[in-house]
């Protein structure tokens, strides 16, 4: 009965801090998750261009991909909690916090492939297309390492 | 029963539409949501310095308010999409789409002030705090406005 009653007190200690910790991890879950949304946003009607479901517009390219450059360099920050060991359903994989310097180059790379497709913009569609890929690589040289496969 | 067959005939074709409708909007709500996520989870360190919870950090308010002068004029843009008369859960009021102009004058706004604020850091705490609230003021002008009450 008294080692019961200890058991039931430690839950009970527990679980406050445990339910904070997963309100926490919840939270930094939905805000990268978030922002990704987000730059899916604006990744969207490019790709519309690209595979020609929707008209080729420069101006529209340059600013969603403005967005994007400045989108990228938030993704290393917005990963900065270590969830890994949480119940929290993500596709993040947890050697993204064993190899978080190489998770912020390629989100860099990101970075700087949508402020050279921004520029590729004033060169055509040709160069436009091209720039596009180049920073499509990059997104998907990110997600192929760090995120789970389907 | 020719009758009953049109009726049912015309819920099939009609189903699809809605339901890639619904996607639609599910996939707008989120990805505003998820913008405002961002900028909470930058706002939450100068709050908690406001607060006088965690310690004041010029440099970490900088780079913070950096990143809020970036995403608030990515706002207007998430919001374009008209929900109005969805019944995906939204604190978003219908009236965004009825004044989308001062909508998004409200959120240049906070990006001039988001700006402000990290020019101030350069002038001592107190100038930093002042320009703080002045950003917080236009957080909430728009809240007040165009976000559903608690």
């Amino acid at each position: 009965m008294f080692r019961r009653s200890i058991i039931l007190l430690s839950i009970a200690a527990l679980t406050p801090t445990l339910a904070v910790a997963d309100e926490h991890i919840q939270r930094a879950v939905e805000t990268r998750q978030g922002l990704l949304k987000v730059v899916g946003f604006y990744m969207g009607p490019i790709v519309g261009m690209a595979r020609e479901q929707i008209p080729y517009d420069a101006d529209r390219i340059k600013a969603n991909a403005e967005r994007i450059a400045a989108l990228a360099p938030m993704i290393p920050d917005v990963f900065r909690s270590d969830t890994r060991g949480s119940d929290v359903p993500t596709e993040a994989l947890d050697k993204i916090w064993d190899n978080s310097a190489d998770f912020a180059d390629k989100a860099a790379t990101v970075a700087a492939r949508a402020a050279d497709l921004a520029a590729a913009t004033a060169n055509g569609q040709g160069a436009t297309m091209q720039a596009f890929g180049a920073m499509g690589g990059s997104c998907k040289a990110c997600h192929d390492e760090y995120r789970q496969q389907e």
